[in-house]
């Protein structure tokens, strides 16, 4: 559920199907920044990571163009890595992702951005796994937390970035 | 279908379910020459363009690596790649295949050799695809041609290197 009244919301997380991830989320700034935030390398760096050191070895924001994350946590470092499918500046990415520690297990993420008309935008993420033993996988690997704190993070560079 | 006799197969593809295809080929080889002619890369480079000038940009046949080829056809350049999810070797090989002009679109392609004891070898490929369209899609592609046209050269790649 996303909050009603304005600010940013809390995070939904569900599954519409048994092979899908939708994740909605609602942020306090227009949808051109929540779209830099998402897009442009160096402010990606500074909430992607929750807080940890990320290397940002390729972000080519373009259909067919690749992308790479080296995520240094206290626990180790993880890599990250996919490609873009479609790119509609503003809209909607559509990309794929693959961590290092699970090879071959390959998510299609397709993220939407909705302006909604005050000021705030709503990000919808809905990943398609291939397998719902790989759904599952991603559901029980702590990726909740992570993408609270990934959230707060990009809420605090929004905020910071006004 | 499969021959009986002595020899190499025809190729059998067919749709287990609504988002894999499963393609069946028998050569006639041993398993260890099979497992060569499909990891080594100047052997792959001998067969899998179909004539064409393949050039192997990467591959890395362990889990988590990743492969790259670009195969030079009269009709134009086309790059295909992916990633190593398991390799177990003679057993079994487990990547991801997505090609250029569709990224994003990622299959998963399980590949097990059976060795049949009489000096041939059964390939079976299961491709998953995340949606239907995508495997409809690579059903209408020419894929059944090009399949032939690899396989074929192939088996003369293992007539020759007897």
């Amino acid at each position: 559920m996303t909050k009603t009244e304005k600010g940013s919301g809390s995070t939904s997380i569900t599954t519409p199907t048994d092979r899908e991830i939708r994740i909605d989320r609602v942020f306090n700034a227009p949808r051109d920044r929540v779209w830099e935030a998402l897009t442009k390398p160096e402010l990606v760096a500074q909430w992607w990571g929750r807080g940890n050191k990320l290397v940002i070895e390729k972000m080519e924001v373009e259909r067919g163009g690749h992308w790479r994350f080296v995520e240094h946590s206290p626990q180790g470092v993880h890599g990250f890595e996919g490609r873009y499918s479609e790119v509609t500046p503003k809209e909607r990415i559509v990309q794929t992702f693959e961590w290092d520690g699970m090879p071959g297990h390959v998510a299609l993420d397709t993220a939407t951005l909705e302006d909604l008309g005050d000021g705030r935008t709503r990000l919808v993420t809905v990943s398609v796994f291939h397998t719902t033993e790989d759904r599952d996988g991603m559901l029980s690997s702590g990726m909740e937390d992570g993408l609270n704190q990934s959230y707060a993070a990009l809420d605090k560079l929004l905020e910071e970035t006004r």
